[in-house]
């Protein structure tokens, strides 16, 4: 058994943009468990763009990280050693370990996952956290109807990949938006939309106007700003907004909405949900499982290798670098 | 019986602010009714903020006015004389003759009120379109619930001041906003409001801190701008913001919306709505017959004479120089 357990710490605050400095790698040896105590050695880490809100000192829906403790996040692992009833070595488990090698918890920190029928890392992913978030929004916040149209930002990435695929199996017609014709081509290729609008294609506003003629009912939105902007003005009346995240946001200044008139010109109903606080993750997981296990929810996974590589590739999840869901392996 | 009826016409379109050289005053003569229908002499006028959407050339929630024809609007009156069945002179009648004197229309074009329990005028505002607007905004989009705090802007207004009237019958602590000491001293001393911030105050974020120190549930905002900013940021977590009308907008530029991220961070929701979409209309005008009529409901009237004042009055309303729901009386 190793004696060093890895961890990146949170070491400062950004001012404005994060940066490496604000983490530090840091060793600390691994201690002999208690009675009731569990070991896990984590195999994959997750990155999320909300771990950006958890480093400013202010209330959002993430709260604050305390400086100098681990970065927290979804970890998925196996069991290394139990002193705990209900767990035993090679057991698989998902559990918040955070940015580390090892996690110690008690039975109520982890929850047993079966990789027979999905792999390890997708509960991190399409089942995990983003998938929730992906059909609590489609389903209970916009409760969309075939035949409806819906629009979907961050198109490729972990949550709107399954927002869309959701919206397809449900009959409507799905345009994404993403960065890049690679991604673009991806999302209508690969995941089955209808169309996708390139945002640093230079004209989204028009080519946003050109994949959506009719205009759009329903928009889930994970990353706010100027994109958010563009898509009110194809808003239908009586348009629904789940917001989900403002990516565009989290890790600069605010940026304004430029029309909140048409809140009232088109009779819109914006509504901002946090995964975590919504009911009904029983059956949120029992479908997406389905669909995954039986190839019709697709996913795509960008991994990086060593918990060293974490800082660096979380600052690239918030620039659009990830493509799909952003993993460290850990093993 | 007299032979000429005098309108108000729009002629032009406001190209920023609206001005008195958008209306034209004009003279028609009164002709012989048809078979079926009605004459009416209009006894008052409602102008209300929607107006101003109707004078511009672009779709919102009040469709565009066509130039040249008569300012629409709601009126109250009293029948001439019918070749309809069903009315009979003297009848008292509420339609949408618009910014004239006399209006002839089908029995379909007319409401017969009572006023024997509440006075004639009432019919344009707490028990009209301004009082059921606020009933639903109250009861079916916010569903404010006992206990909670609530703040209404326009608070003094005809939709506003029936507003909170109504959620404090339900146990609410109501926070109004509007102009001046002398509306805040009406909407606390007899409204019954539990405190009014004057947002021509300078300070006016403040202030509604101040009011609000452990934030509000739910919001009923009449008039965008910079009061929404404020009022965001007095949001709680799971707020709901009712959004009936924009007046801060109307006659100028779109302000935007300073800081959306609250949406998500306090998982906000926002929604815009139209009175005459909403269903329920019997059961709103019920109740608020008999809270007008048992002296629970008060309302107070900003009455200009004579036609030719339309104008003038309406430019007022926009800017907030009513005091209480704006009228022309007509006779």
């Amino acid at each position: 058994m190793p004696s060093v357990n890895r961890q990146v710490l949170l070491v400062s605050r950004p001012t404005k943009s994060a940066g490496l400095d604000n983490f530090r790698l840091f060793e600390t040896p691994l201690v002999p468990l208690q009675q009731g105590q569990i070991r896990v050695r984590n195999h994959y880490l997750s990155l999320d763009p909300y771990m950006r809100l958890r480093m400013n000192d202010c209330p959002s829906y993430a709260a604050p990280q305390p400086l100098g403790q681990v970065m927290l996040g979804a970890t998925v692992g196996v069991v290394e050693e139990s002193r705990a009833a209900g767990f035993v070595a090679g057991d698989k488990v998902l559990a918040t370990f955070g940015w580390q090698e090892y996690g110690v918890g008690t039975a109520g920190d982890l929850r047993k996952v079966d990789d027979s029928c999905v792999p390890l890392s997708a509960y991190l992913g399409c089942v995990g956290m983003p998938g929730v978030a992906a059909w609590m929004g489609v389903h209970r916040i916009l409760q969309v109807k075939a035949n409806e149209t819906l629009i979907v930002s961050a198109a490729s990435g972990a949550v709107g990949s399954v927002a869309g695929q959701l919206a397809k199996h449900l009959g409507l017609c799905v345009v994404g938006i993403t960065g890049g014709p690679q991604k673009c081509a991806y999302v209508t290729g690969e995941l089955g939309f209808d169309a996708c609008v390139d945002y640093k294609g230079g004209s989204m506003p028009n080519d946003l106007e050109a994949a959506t003629p009719a205009g759009v009912e329903a928009y889930f939105d994970n990353v706010g700003g100027e994109v958010l902007d563009a898509v009110m003005a194809r808003m239908k009346v009586f348009g629904r907004i789940a917001v989900c995240g403002r990516v565009a946001e989290y890790d600069g200044a605010n940026i304004p909405l430029k029309n909140p008139g048409l809140i009232l010109d088109r009779r819109l109903k914006i509504e901002g949900f946090g995964v975590m606080e919504q009911k009904g993750w029983r059956d949120a997981l029992e479908e997406l499982c389905r669909l995954v296990s039986s190839g019709k929810l697709k996913f795509r996974e960008s991994i990086v290798h060593g918990l060293e590589k974490a800082p660096e590739a979380f600052l690239g999840l918030l620039k659009g670098r990830n493509f799909g869901k952003q993993l460290v392996k850990l093993t």
